[in-house]
């Protein structure tokens, strides 16, 4: 075995893990969700600017506003899982700079001054942090569903505002025991396929 | 406890991993380099369209050349990392879903036949890939220090092609046993600066 990680632990999060398509109606806590958080949090990103945010659609009124913006394939299963969250980049993350970047003071202003630098900035480190977020459902026993296809720019206006660029939908809940609850797993590229060497 | 995620995972993935500012000089093996694409290669992406692509940058010569591309801050801890790897979104990824994407003949056509649609896909997709890469770093044992400042369109044009977009470059390695190996751990934001629920 070349890695250090535990078998079970690769199992959990990456080899067993699979996109959820049905959920088991039990609930996700309040309580999960701040451990999830608790882990990611420390996934890296550029200059710590942690700009991920997480709207989480609870009530039955605002799920059903979510499920109308979404593409025809997702309406069903989104309906029926325990949480879903929104996530989306921070383009104003430079705001908490000065907490987050004490080794680097001023870099607020320094680095983050127009808002286009940040936008790109944003997206593509809340993106990390989409990833690191799925893998910390997957660490709480739960499956992940992300989902971007549907209508973003109406999701934006419905449930975010202008400084809140979403990145991607993601259904949470615990896996469902039955027939379809995930699709069978698809072929991935090899190692050949992907790396190279100069 | 409110993770399924055993706790020595947790600090090796999450809590006690940091970006590495300096590397012991142990070499990384191509089996170690193979067993962390074996397992995060698992990660989901839209399509499954898995549009990452790794350079190991490991010559002498490709590594002066790098190292002269990045910033200032660092070219030194580059020069001294075991390997250090370009990672990069491949926008002609459309040509392997006919393999990768079984369950829906004909996607390459129907979903990605525009380049602009390709180029921003392959973009965020790949950022989560190069997620998905960091935790695999570090369940090998290693460490990731990865980096985005520098010339990047420098660096694809010395050592990628127009087709592919590059994302960051990553220092890999064992983590050196001195004082300065990384950086103090940075604040995070709480559960309720990231988290809203409606």
């Amino acid at each position: 075995m070349s890695l250090a990680l535990d078998p079970a632990a690769q199992d959990l999060l990456f080899r067993e893990a699979h996109t959820a398509q049905k959920f088991s109606p039990e609930p996700v806590t309040e309580e999960q969700l701040r451990a999830i958080h608790d882990l990611v949090k420390f996934g890296p990103t550029a200059f710590n600017q942690s700009p991920l945010r997480v709207t989480l659609v609870q009530s039955p009124e605002a799920r059903e506003r979510l499920v109308a913006l979404l593409s025809d394939g997702n309406k069903a299963k989104t309906a029926s899982a325990p949480v879903t969250a929104i996530l989306s980049a921070d383009a104003e993350f430079h705001q908490e700079l000065d907490v987050l970047l004490p080794a680097i003071p001023g870099a607020k202003d320094m680095f983050f001054s127009e808002r286009p630098v940040r936008e790109r900035s944003a997206l593509s480190n809340a993106q990390l942090q989409a990833a690191y977020f799925i893998i910390g459902v997957r660490a709480a026993g739960l499956a992940a569903g992300p989902m971007t296809g549907g209508d973003m720019e109406g999701i934006r206006k419905e449930f975010l505002d202008d400084d809140h660029l979403p990145l991607m939908v993601v259904n949470i809940g615990r896996i469902a025991e039955e027939e379809g609850a995930h699709h069978p797993r698809a072929p991935r590229l090899s190692y050949e396929q992907v790396f190279t060497t100069v």
